[in-house]
């Protein structure tokens, strides 16, 4: 049986249990990080803890320990699970108060984490994606990477039930993000993406591949574009913590760029794969 | 030590456990109702019930048990905490699944349920409350209710932060809700109220209001209404299952009719407290 990590305690996976007047779980009042194991290394570990940080200042909710102490337990998680390549999920929680939407005086956060095996080959899709354009119906604080998830939840259920394995999600003629990742258009040679406001959730993956692509001497715009930009691009990819670059070649029924990954997603793709190898070496050396 | 409902069963407060990847912890996919309590009877019930239904229906979520178990259940609940004048609340969640965004194949719905006192001496404001006015930045489907309410939660606690108890929400100019509650105001004798769309939450107590007023012959609108409105109201007040109907007196720095309950508010209140000295009295025969 799995271990997991409850607060401060590694517990075999049926004791992970918390209290039904946890916050989390009456207002979904807690916030959480997925991040990427490769070789058994934490990848992108300080930009995942700063964005935690800062989704805790937002909703001004206690973090039960340091992020030293943290990723010590994650590691320890990691090692406890014998994960190689795979993904560590945990969240925080404002923890258990009699029921009333105002933040309670005094509570203590629940932490709660586990780490699941995931390899490259079964996340990866070189061969690109079909996508929906779903209606982006979600609160104006994306940026905040919070469990009041329903709106990305039934995004993503629309689109896989039209056959797709991603929404992507547009507020009127804007087109925003993916219910689970960000959403990249390649035009004349250039990036664009949205720009990192309240509207989407600043991915990790996001800003490492802006972070590649200024390595390759790819030019970049982070500028809202439109729907219709997006069905005409010459590249459409995205990119999340699990999937890393993600070409798209379809959207409902448009094949994107003739239905083939794009040359710059490709470039992004190899740069990826190039960083992931250097880590794993790095990791058994 | 109360007792709680956990499924089918009645344990003590101590053992009302969830698991970690309940749906309901990780993606706040799960819905609820809060039901008044008088005299040990539920109020209401089966506008709750039809509305719990339709919350259900709308997130394609499954019941654990009928509508009558369910019932019977929340009456023992209410009998075992021995509740006069309170608050039943319960949850229905889609259970625990490993977590993925997309609804699992198969999970069984997690139901948890509490009963609290609560005497209309302490739940009601006949004096009126000051509100103030508060940017309504949820999700597009305010009419399910679900366990999504960290708009809702950062909503009241900034409103509590100007010395408010609730917050009234706008979109733009138009004035949508409270944050746990709807908004009326009165032109010229005539109750306005938002229109039971997706922007706001259908009120149990807000449909008696308006069932209420027929029968007083006080005529209804509902339509959108403005911020500018809302603050050259002749009367402003909101309805909520807890505290029925609660004038507003002030709205931020503004006085609502020189700082007084209205007049057709009060028609309203005493109207509604005889319907629950009816519903006591009946309960003691």
């Amino acid at each position: 049986m799995p271990t997991i990590l409850y607060q401060d305690q590694f517990l075999s996976r049926d004791q992970g249990k918390v209290d039904m007047e946890d916050r989390g779980y009456q207002f979904g009042d807690g916030i959480y990080e997925a991040i990427r194991v490769y070789g058994g290394r934490l990848f992108l570990l300080d930009l995942h803890m700063k964005r935690l940080e800062r989704s805790a200042r937002e909703l001004r909710l206690q973090l039960p320990y340091s992020i030293d102490h943290l990723t010590d337990n994650l590691r320890t998680l990691i090692a406890k699970n014998q994960i190689d390549d795979g993904l560590v999920y945990f969240q925080i929680t404002r923890g258990a108060a009699p029921r009333q939407h105002l933040f309670p005086e005094e509570t203590e956060s629940v932490l709660t984490g586990s780490a699941i095996s995931l390899s490259r080959e079964d996340a990866l899709r070189p061969d690109g994606i079909k996508a929906s354009l779903i209606d982006d119906i979600r609160w104006l604080r994306c940026d905040i990477k919070t469990l009041n998830l329903l709106g990305n939840v039934l995004a993503k259920q629309k689109a896989h039930e039209q056959g797709s394995e991603e929404a992507i999600l547009h507020r009127g003629d804007t087109v925003t993000e993916g219910s689970s990742c960000n959403v990249f258009i390649v035009k004349e040679g250039r990036l664009i993406t949205h720009p990192a406001d309240h509207f989407i959730l600043n991915g990790i993956t996001r800003l490492f591949v802006l972070d590649l692509a200024e390595r390759l001497d790819i030019p970049v715009q982070e500028r809202l574009f439109s729907t219709e930009e997006l069905l005409s691009a010459d590249e459409v990819f995205i990119t999340s913590t699990g999937a890393e670059v993600k070409p798209v070649v379809q959207i409902g029924d448009q094949l994107i760029a003739g239905g083939r990954p794009g040359v710059i997603a490709g470039r992004l793709m190899d740069a990826f794969d190039k960083e992931v190898t250097r880590i794993r070496t790095a990791a058994l050396s």
